[in-house]
């Protein structure tokens, strides 16, 4: 297989316009469906409290490849791509779990959502409890500095 | 925005070769990079005890818009495809946390994750605790139904 075509099914509004490092917290917002999408789309997701947002890192225009510190903050060790969460990454997916607020016609507004204003969504999925993990998360100590003021 | 382009990353090598709906828990799979990606991108992995995957899926032929029974199963109510986790979706994109066990060079072998062999990947992310909820999370009872017998 060589290249998979994508479409965006949606896009983001927010008053976040520039991807800053911290506070992402304190944004909400919204995703609005495609016109080929119809509401129906949304049938039932007011039953989830949280979604899963796929996305497209759209102003990212480099691809990072190999091992790096994050943030290129060299108190950090020197990472691979696949082991931290840096937007200029292959293919430039981003994956963030949201607060569902609530959903208006074809639109829902979202709460914590680390997307800026334009971003182009690629799918979103409810969060299923039994899709997390159920034994204790381990995570390195350099990410756990890195997230510290991230929302 | 139209069109984005994507290359898979690496390729899912599994026991398993068909989609079936359960009993996702008992397989191991090996995540390969494709060559063009050299282990680097995976120092300090190790770190972290879960991964996120995000996959494409590539034998489902069909997409489905608008709201349906999950798994055609008429006892649960029609949900719209982006309330629900169906293969059948726009853009295709499949996306699980999994366990990690190990890393040898440029292949990982991961635990729970529900893809089949032959699997396109199109990004590796490590799990924040920090990007996981913090609050209670709801799901409706279908969802709850569906996944007895997933893992």
């Amino acid at each position: 297989m060589n290249e998979i075509i994508m479409k965006p099914i949606g896009y983001v509004k927010t008053k976040r316009t520039e991807a800053v490092d911290d506070n992402w917290g304190q944004y909400e917002s919204i995703i609005e469906l495609c016109p080929e999408y119809s509401e129906s789309c949304f049938d039932g997701i007011e039953d989830f409290s949280h979604l899963e947002i796929i996305f497209y890192f759209h102003k990212s225009d480099k691809t990072f490849i190999g091992s790096e510190h994050p943030r290129e903050n060299i108190k950090y060790p020197k990472i691979g791509i696949f082991a931290q969460r840096k937007k200029d990454r292959p293919n430039h997916i981003g994956a963030t779990i949201v607060k569902l607020d609530k959903k208006i016609n074809n639109k829902i507004i979202v709460k914590n959502f680390d997307a800026i204003d334009g971003t182009p969504v690629l799918d979103i999925k409810p969060v299923f409890i039994e899709y997390l993990p159920n034994e204790k998360i381990e995570q390195s100590e350099w990410s756990k500095d890195l997230m510290k003021n991230y929302w």
